[in-house]
């Protein structure tokens, strides 16, 4: 932690800032400059954070200067984590992972007819949401109960596991009975208290980042979950929130290099919320394999336009197929296999 | 709903919308321009909304014409509505109305010295945190359920409605039994299942503006709660998140007129969020009240030093009563109080 | 200048950085926490900008700690600066200027009615755009040269001081001599050249803020003007860019404030541009004054319905004339006059 | 273009309206829905767009419908363009193209030892700077004049055409004479007297998207310069601004199948100012590639110690080799060689 004083701040500033700072068991270093006295305090800058230096007398700044997450960070564990879905399909190998399917569950007979097709096309994961988030209270919000059930049916018969999303932390526990992912959903990235609670399952998390939430925050969310006794989280980069309106969000294809550096979790993106088009999924996918990912998250539907949730952002299953063609190469020519 | 066809569409593509508006009792007005062929489709469009549109062969666009809300706007209510918070704290008439404390509950003995304070300068309602949404999993998270009660205690000797933040579905109703107002926070904004919850309730909900949520979804959040059967719901802008980093947020002062032309509901402001730092509360207060605000929530701490949670944005008791003098002339000058 | 470095930085690593600092007359400071060396380095951060310390081996991460800009900050002047326009109209004192007129310039007619009436209304100096920036090739560009000897006139019939945008430095000495005040666009506030240009007159500049700019990007633009030799820099807000969309930028009425704390440079608003509808501008106008604001610059249009350029956002006389007699009364209740 | 009403509109209004829409030569068509009144004007919108129709009473909303570029549309012209900046070299075919040198031109010596290494690694085009658009006043502003013959010798030297940058329209004429592309930045994209000045000559332009703008107003500053008569832009995503810092700026990867999609115009991107640091420009490179670039700008150095604009984000020759070895494959798995 690095304070900076203000130009006209005092002895007796300095002193009563130092004074806290033994309190707290730190030790200090004073640089005099010509125009800043600056205070560094050495020591756990986790009981600095908790006081707000920025107040005391003749303090301009405060910088902190180490990262607040521990657990996740690449610091604390340099092999890159692989977390095991089932004990075939593990997500940050060499091997990239694809989830795929439809944004909601719409019916037992649609869902079956889109896992064949996406298992086909050569995903390994099935994806489907239940509980469903949506800006509006009169559309469509997912056959809950009933999604979890078709969902675990469907998982059974293809033994295909599955990624879902839960919104609530009352319904943690039925979720984790019918699914293999637990998908935490962007509104939902700061809902402290869902995380706390899936934090104490075992089960794989897939942390979807905020629409406006920084790389730091994300992984700060991350730490909830594995500090609470769970390691097995799953990054998933979806787009932010931009000025930009032309797509959904703004796919921020470079969180996945800088997640993958500062944290050892595995990365998968999620081409079809970042753009909102079908049109433009192929080309984020690629991106999104040739920049590093483990593994992608795609909306699939065999009829569109009869979808209840997000048809504009979904693939037909034919398209995914070819998609696939070229993301073999892709992943060869970074190394990988897909 | 307006639907812009690509230059190629075919009539074909023009009779498949056309057949689908029919059976979803639509009546559809074809324009054909040199360059453009525009299909208006008049009726409910909220059986529209849930047709992925876009994806049907030779459409290029689709703009909706109606705003999505409707029992939280202005065309469906036309006079501002006033929530009562007790028998003689209303927000949305004539008088302003402060609401002030400290981020988080931390002790009776402080809470109390707080409150008086607070009070004496001019508020109308307390605010204090016994659920704190940190970003953090090792800072400090509120006293829980004991914050809560000693947040009841203190509401009763003073005999001063309070305001807090409830975070869990869980903890609506006993959160509910402790405070007068139910505050959503930001990143809880579009917790749909909290605001569903709370929307059970009759109590007055405080619902705080996502940091990066538009007015519409603000608005659509408000409705959630009003569909739900609890019409009484206070907006609160507390900033937006931008590339601007000298301020915490971005306080969107402009979202205040903005909300209250759409919509019936009032409009307070939070001026410490907004900004972070003290230095610039007084201006942004006084921003808010000249812009039509119809409230404010200001963080208010004896000694911000030894605050547990956001002492650098937490205002002294002596500066919030110079602030109020100031406010009160403004208050005169647009026609209000305060 | 604070350089972090990286946890397995080597002995090596330390002395080829020391090494660098002191080649430029820099003193070190070394300070060994738990989990990081820090190395601060004590002397003009100026020579220091210059050397990508981010690629020194070992380097994680390079903090500065003074601000960029010099002459124009607080620090380096502690009084206001008031910037003279005429002998009678200073921009920066106890009193509010408000700057009216029409977007663009459209005939002498128009310009001389509009001017009469806002003079009536009490603005102390005429906008007028006669080079007029427009996204689109195909809109209106202004009269140009003409429009600069229309401006002109109207300013020596009404002996009224003006301001109109420059845009090209081959403009600026021609637009020097029809205008008192050379405004430089938003889009324009990092076209460096331009900036050079017009610190070589003396005129006012009144600078406006970036659509993205940050507050620190801002003073350094206005530094630019300031280091060729012309201290007399209006700053504008003028809002930013940012994912909302009601309004046609964000007012950050937040950066008053923060500018007239970091800056002596005077804060005028552009409630206008901020809002880009009528409807909005006073709330805004009034939030600017509160905030503390030195001046307005308004756009105001006696037949919007035929303004040939941002006819949306143009207030007309009569509500120009409304809106200041509350602006009257927020300036007196923060010690001003308008 | 069509005109949302509001429920309280008179048929006075709607009259007025199609009254100025007849004058202007337009065919009004009027659907009369259950909430809402809507008028669409059928015919050329330009005539539309310089008139402020939302100020007209009874006006809610007007919505465009038409794109407002033209000849830089998919539309005007289905085939991709292709820019030859030399005869062996053109961007927007199979080949994709490698730029790449140093940000700013430091000595004859080191840009030559610079280009010759980049040559070898595989690039067909040399950037390098000798107009800087910096910040603060007080950084190296470029070798200006000097610079540009530097880089006209070298470039006959290694006969290897050259990208520059021309931020000034009194510079057009003589950076048109040293180098073959004229860069305009992105601090520059909506200084539209440069762009029609580097429209008047008929030198390849790269348009770099600007630090906030939409592809729309991107698209429409092309529109600029091929209205001018310049038919050879080549468009350059560098990233935009968003409240994300872990990274300088944000690579908006999904710009590129966007405008290749909406634009005839080849995109190439820029890895370096996306990132702003060299350890992640690899990855947003590959992505680039991987999503339909057409080429690439990449900043290296031979020893970013030393360098003197942007070190922090230069690679070394040796890694953009190793680059290129992935990018080979990449290109090859969509279609394309490098």
């Amino acid at each position: 932690m690095i304070i900076v004083l203000r130009p006209d701040a005092t002895q007796a500033d300095i002193d009563h800032i130092l004074e806290r700072a033994q309190k707290l068991g730190l030790k200090p270093h004073i640089s005099k400059g010509t125009k800043r006295t600056i205070v560094g305090l050495i020591g756990p800058e986790d009981v600095l954070r908790t006081v707000p230096l920025e107040v005391f007398p003749g303090v301009e700044n405060v910088i902190p200067v180490l990262a607040p997450y521990k657990l996740v960070s690449r610091e604390f564990q340099k092999e890159s984590s692989q977390i095991a879905v089932t004990d075939r399909v593990k997500i940050g190998g060499k091997k990239i992972i694809l989830i795929a399917g439809p944004c909601a569950i719409e019916s037992e007979e649609r869902l079956l007819e889109i896992a064949e097709k996406v298992r086909s096309a050569g995903a390994c994961v099935l994806r489907g949401g239940a509980f469903k988030p949506r800006t509006s209270p009169y559309a469509f919000q997912g056959l809950g109960e009933e999604g979890l059930k078709i969902l675990k049916r469907v998982s059974l018969k293809l033994d295909m596991p599955t990624v879902t999303e839960v919104m609530d932390p009352r319904d943690v526990e039925r979720v984790a009975r019918c699914a293999d992912i637990l998908q935490i959903g962007a509104r939902n990235m700061q809902n402290f208290n869902l995380l706390k609670e899936v934090g104490q399952t075992k089960k794989p998390v897939l942390l979807k980042r905020g629409l406006s939430s920084t790389i730091k925050e994300w992984l700060m969310s991350a730490e909830y979950v594995v500090a609470e006794g769970n390691p097995n989280v799953i990054l998933c980069e979806r787009g932010i929130r931009t000025f930009e309106t032309a797509t959904r969000n703004t796919f921020d294809v470079g969180a996945i290099p800088v997640a993958k550096r500062l944290s050892h979790l595995p990365v998968v993106a999620d081409p079809s919320h970042a753009s909102g088009k079908w049109q433009y999924v192929p080309a984020l996918a690629k991106a999104a394999v040739a920049a590093g990912a483990d593994g992608l998250i795609i909306e699939t539907h065999t009829r569109p336009e009869e979808a209840l949730s997000d048809g504009a952002q979904s693939l037909l299953p034919e398209r995914l197929t070819e998609l696939m063609q070229e993301l073999r190469k892709i992943a060869q020519a970074v190394g990988r296999e897909i």
